[in-house]
């Protein structure tokens, strides 16, 4: 069975979006709920998708697991799966990665840009890889089944993730640096590595990425 | 004039404690006042310091600058300081640096063992130095008054440290690495470049930084 799958969108959500997404035949979209929020900040914007998928229950339900998808296909509505383009949510405490797991956090990005507690984003000068914290977060991750995103991150970074994960890691949002050199974009090497180990990558439309 | 510092103490404070430290002819003494907590957990550890304060005021007062040293001096009372043994209390916004220094912190690590957003740790594997919001946090902490300590830093991060802030840096408890090899021992080019910034060593009497 064929699925459209949106890998990322952030926008100012409404019901005119949902039906636009329904018009396209969308039957899942990767939303990013969050970016710099902590674990509490998190809490206010979920409770914001509670009402918007209240609102727009004829339109979007939450996506929990693949199974979500072949569901909205049949029932010609879009599943909804969260995402963090951050860590910042789960703080300095391993503990929040299960929590966040239950409020249906199904991505996280290891960093965005900069360096965090898990590893370094693509606009550091150096990178160290994956942390201490980093190390054990992954494995949690991987365990209560929040997908790695590493789109932002420094390349011995998602090197490292990739090597780290027991599964598969995502890179939901870039492009190939032989397309546009921009920071964020992936070398050869790096997505030949994510290929091999099963990862996926999406593509993305956004001009600073392709081209300047 | 001669003065009695301690520059680093972490205990569970007491009327008790404060006392011995009087009997000690202790003037001032650097207090940890937090490790791991954040912003508003921080106001908690303030709360309970402002008790302490109020019960012991013959006793104890809150320094803010060095006269306070001398005050404490005349007046034979104990000058405590606020430090910070890790960034957290920052969080990931430039502008807590100011109000943490309006709360009278005066010390604070870019990082405690393990990688923070200013810098890496000493048990970290790989040390990448000082990020981004490193670089923006040592201006700030050096425009509004708060000493850099890097007592749990990893090497470079330390040298990035003395090389960036406009003020002398502190490395307020550790030892040299020529007496013992411990992770959070300072290497004599460090103690060397240290101490020809005007910066400062405070020697730990911690075993496990002396001897295994």
């Amino acid at each position: 069975m064929n699925f459209k799958i949106d890998n990322l969108q952030y926008c100012n959500w409404s019901r005119e979006i949902f039906e636009f997404n329904r018009a396209a035949g969308l039957d899942a979209v990767h939303v990013t709920i969050v970016y710099h929020e902590d674990y509490d900040e998190l809490l206010v914007e979920i409770k914001k998708w509670e009402k918007l998928f209240s609102d727009n229950s004829d339109l979007i339900f939450q996506g929990k697991d693949y199974n979500d998808i072949e569901k909205a296909n049949l029932e010609k509505k879009t599943a909804i799966f969260f995402g963090f383009q951050n860590c910042s949510p789960i703080e300095d405490d391993i503990n929040l990665v299960e929590k966040v797991h239950n409020l249906g956090c199904r991505f996280m990005q290891l960093t965005y840009n900069n360096q965090s507690l898990l590893a370094t984003g693509c606009y550091e000068k150096i990178d160290s890889g994956v942390t201490n914290f980093g190390r054990e977060a992954i494995k949690e991750m991987n365990r209560v089944g929040v997908v790695i995103d590493m789109s932002h991150s420094a390349e011995k970074s998602t090197f490292d993730a990739i090597e780290l994960s027991d599964k598969p890691i995502a890179i939901t949002h870039a492009n190939p640096s032989f397309w546009h050199p921009a920071k964020r974009n992936k070398s050869n090497d790096l997505l030949k590595t994510l290929s091999e180990s099963g990862g996926m990558l999406g593509l993305i439309s956004l001009s600073t990425s392709l081209k300047r």
